[in-house]
């Protein structure tokens, strides 16, 4: 048990290193590439980017539907999708959902990639 | 002919733009796409970053399968995948091959997912 608690805790800490900075552990990568399969789509990062554009980084779920070209059905799966990941926050007001970027989600990964 | 001629420099252009910006076309979003798919992957992660760790950012192939623990022509497809996707360069000498970090990709990567 004590264990566990303090390979968590390493987890949590390095989170965010630079991954040119030294090897990923196993539980690190495998993280990071859950997180990063999440991004691993184009329409995924279509609906993010319309999403962050958007005012107050904030979109119904109505307004993603014409500019992707896809079904409401397949928005709501890649929108669960990136909410899961923890991209998006959702929240419903009246008839609609609406999806929100999770302030600094984006920018952990961001950190993870950067060399310099 | 000239419309193509634009579309494929705005794309140039526009390849580092923080994709919160604004909404990623549906080619833009296919090429980061693809690059992320390079990168969704436990073993391919653990192997950039042993890569990007060793001296001079670069690794013999014959030091890179015992730290990840998969088979040669296992770690040989993956390092093919990061080398396509532009992560890696490769060359030869004598027996073994060497995998270097092109230096830049990563960052790229990183510049576009910056939301601050």
């Amino acid at each position: 048990m004590t264990t566990m608690l303090e390979v968590t805790d390493v987890t949590a800490a390095t989170c965010c290193a630079p991954l040119v900075r030294e090897p990923l552990s196993a539980a690190e990568a495998e993280d990071l590439a859950s997180v990063m399969k999440a991004l691993a789509d184009p329409a995924r990062l279509r609906l993010l980017s319309i999403v962050a554009a958007s005012e107050n980084a904030e979109a119904c779920v109505c307004d993603l539907i014409e500019p992707v070209g896809l079904s409401q059905p397949t928005v709501s799966h890649h929108l669960k999708v990136l909410t899961n990941a923890g991209f998006l926050s959702r929240s419903k007001r009246g008839t609609w959902a609406y999806y929100a970027l999770v302030p600094g989600a984006l920018d952990r990964i961001s950190q993870v990639l950067v060399t310099s």
